[in-house]
């Protein structure tokens, strides 16, 4: 089968072994992929991972035990779990020491032709929702989580920076909220997509100076931190969704003093953002910059990684 | 009057100016001070700090408005606030932007004849608790701040990281949730004194390799950071009570893939310490290394600054 991999260099490989799902697992057919920032970072030597990229996708069932399922529109959450170490029995299987991570952690990913994951990891799409907006699962699902963990009462102040493909759905997820929303961005035309639906959203130099209850960091840069948690209250949260390559230096004394939390924030849930999705209550197709064939994945991460680009995708069947 | 001054030296200033209290205020005759790490902190360069050093004390009113004060024995909270501002109106008043603290921050401290602080900070000091006792409010609320911030459930495993004077505060308090606590250290002589109270306190080396749901850093340095972050569980929670000049390097990606939770804790409750020193469930007086007049405060500092001391009390009247 095709797929596009990474192994010290990205390339497009034709003969590429079809992956056999083990017990458990069903083979899925992929039909629309999504490139994340994740991949662009793995790409710069992010958790050293080699193999199939990619980890949002839209696909159909191929094979697998569960004949209900077989033929069915799915998407898929990404951690494939153990489900018996004390992490797993104490309900946080995305945290399972022993994982694997579609496209990220020691398993092939979505952008191939086929693709296997354990069956409790699908979710089967509804008829109303087309590949286009169900390929924004996985990345809606992670700003939900945001929602997961901390408490965001209506009458707070929130800062959302970074006007990235993941700050644009963190926003609208927190929008729905009630709470006071402001966004900080670099790119005008980013930013009228969250205006478009009522969302003050401006460029970060021109945001106001009052401080926040919660600040969401989706810079997916070391310096959004810091401008992040120059914005937060005193006893005020501060919420991390960035990863990238290295450390950043800290004044942990100033956290204390200001008695800060800092929330450390990953993947989410599935079904919510199937729900959010199929009310029409967050809008992802008008974040997609440009959809390429598999044969032209080369071009697309090309593509993803310029400044100003929001979500590429991967027309695979 | 005497006072121990901070001005890029410190020196014991025999003329010293006795403070004036101004309305709201009220004038109080040190008894006891305690010497803390912050104080040793200040002697280094943090906060900027210069004048009377000092912020652990029980003394007596000698001048005040409210009349009913005048003669009491008291303790004091910190942090003089301006109570209009939308921080001190949120609730937040140990956070106004416009504070002043006690031996830390504008204000002149607790190691010298006299002090003022604002009435409303003032707790009277109930007859059953000895000065020696009492001394130690200030820090035991501190350590309760943890659980005005923390959620401690008695089926978590929680790990405190330092021996110091205020990890043996910390470790104290969180033992009385019946959570699965577990204390590590430096210092045999310093443990021996939880062991006697039934806590399971080890050298840091000697800690079990089982990750905790709450791990507390009472270290005072920054390297104790990177060991606290080493032993939280996924999703568990990293609670910082060190103050230190400098920064510290952060790999904040890690934080997020384990979706940890950073605390920054700081000012305590009074009221709830004073209820534990007076119904017995924390021992203070077994943490007192030494006790020096006044007179002899650089000796005091000295002391307190040697590996292995706890705490240095000054006795001032």
């Amino acid at each position: 089968m095709r797929a596009l991999v990474y192994d010290g260099q990205l390339r497009l490989a034709e003969g590429y072994p079809r992956p056999e799902p083990p017990p458990g697992e069903a083979l899925v057919r992929v039909k629309l992929a999504g490139i994340c920032n994740t991949d662009l970072e793995i790409v710069r030597g992010y958790m050293g991972f080699q193999g199939v990229l990619g980890h949002e996708f839209v696909g159909v069932v191929e094979e697998c035990a569960d004949e209900s399922l077989v033929g069915r529109r799915v998407v898929g959450e990404i951690n494939c779990y153990c489900g018996e170490c004390p992490t797993c029995r104490a309900g946080a299987p995305t945290h399972c020491p022993h994982r694997t991570t579609l496209g990220i952690w020691g398993r092939d990913g979505a952008f191939a032709d086929y693709l296997i994951l354990p069956m409790a990891n699908l979710h089967t799409v509804p008829q109303a929702l087309n590949d286009e907006a169900a390929v924004f699962v996985e990345p809606l699902a992670a700003a939900l989580e945001i929602l997961e963990q901390v408490q965001v009462k209506p009458t707070m102040r929130v800062v959302v920076l970074g006007d990235g493909k993941l700050g644009l759905l963190v926003a609208q997820v927190l929008g729905l909220t009630g709470c006071d929303l402001v966004v900080g961005g670099h790119h005008e035309e980013k930013l009228a997509i969250l205006r478009q639906r009522g969302i003050d959203a401006r460029l970060a130099d021109e945001l106001p100076p009052e401080k926040a209850d919660v600040v969401v960091d989706c810079t997916g840069h070391p310096g959004g931190f810091t401008a992040a948690r120059g914005m937060v209250k005193p006893r005020g949260t501060l919420v991390l969704k960035s990863t990238f390559h290295g450390d950043v230096e800290v004044n942990l004394s100033m956290l204390v003093v200001d008695e800060i939390t800092l929330v450390g924030s990953r993947c989410g849930p599935f079904a919510p953002a199937l729900r959010l999705l199929e009310d029409g209550l967050v809008d992802v197709e008008s974040l997609i910059s440009a959809t390429y064939p598999l044969d032209e994945g080369l071009t697309a991460f090309e593509q993803a990684q310029k400044k100003g680009t929001l979500k590429v995708l991967l027309k695979i069947q």
